[in-house]
């Protein structure tokens, strides 16, 4: 039985999301974010860093989406309908996308969501560093996906979890009104019926 | 064959030493930050995105380190040298910290880093949240490493890589002056034989 700890409201919906996918069998416990947008330090319990998504399977505790994405997909997709392609670089491409969503697409948006609550007068740095990565991110997912449903052609695959996640906090931060391929991306995403059962649980 | 675009000084020096230490043969083209630090234009060329490390390998374009590590490690570690243990829960650990480095780990040191680079008065939200959460990571990493040699035990693995990385960059913010493990741990690793060679060959 796996046991998800669940933080509102940010990526931790995304990895239950792919929960709900896999159809798993799992106990839900809800955490809220202080009054300070961060994690409560119960989740300091489960997970030296107060993390969430983090997952227990069989009392082993699992942080990192990415990684719980790949044991999750491992071990419970039967039909491997998750699994990345076993051509070369079909495999290297979706990699890259899986890879991307946690590392270089994250950081300047997070930077922008910080900027957003820090006083006047912003730094000014900062704020050119984010609003140019965030642009130059923004441009190359909307390059890359043209026309398609999901990132990697027109079946949701596992980089679609994370990216999807990006996407929606780049919408929350209104930073999508140059993009509407992207607003189109995480709306169709977050009308999916396993998201849409995730969301019913968790709240957020 | 495989080309390497090597951007200075940074991460890509430790896909490099993993590139050593597979013994592959590649031909490395160098680039150098511009005056802001950042990435040169010509990169651009390369990936939209003008990131490093990038790799091609038979004209196909692969950015992310992460996802360059899993592919140099499925396709060119005849021996498994690298390949993640087959033992689900050792398996999710590994992944675990594979994913770590360059997410939670990484956002908080580039905060710091920016920060260093800002005239004064320094935002204070960014600050606390930089160094409350270096602090974390270091002390975690720190934890988890013990006494070992290498993050997963006696043996130099995958995550090595990218947490030498990490530890190296908060040497550099000079973040390691309560962690002498961490300091030890980084002077162990950039000394490992593939990592001077890869040195030798890019210059930083």
């Amino acid at each position: 039985m796996i046991t998800v700890h669940h933080l509102r409201v940010g990526r931790p919906l995304f990895t239950l999301w792919l929960i709900e996918e896999l159809g798993l069998d799992y106990s839900l416990k809800i955490y809220d974010r202080n009054d300070m947008g961060r994690a409560p330090s119960e989740l300091k319990a489960v997970h030296p860093l107060g993390k969430s998504p983090v997952i227990e399977d069989d009392g082993h505790v699992i942080a990192e989406s990415g990684a719980i994405a790949m044991h999750l997909i491992e071990n419970y997709d039967a039909n491997g309908r998750f699994a990345p392609p076993t051509e070369k670089f079909a495999r290297a491409s979706w990699y890259q996308w899986f890879h991307y969503t946690e590392a270089s697409a994250f950081a300047p948006l997070l930077i922008t969501l910080l900027l957003s609550r820090e006083q006047e007068p912003k730094p000014q740095l900062l704020s050119m560093f984010a609003q140019s990565e965030v642009t130059l991110q923004l441009d190359y997912i909307a390059q890359s996906l043209g026309e398609q449903a999901f990132i990697l052609g027109d079946q949701l695959t596992l980089p679609d979890f994370g990216l999807s996640y990006i996407c929606q906090m780049a919408s929350r931060l209104k930073q999508l009104d140059d993009h509407p391929t992207l607003r189109a991306y995480v709306e169709r995403n977050v009308a999916e019926p396993a998201f849409v059962r995730a969301l019913g649980k968790a709240g957020g």
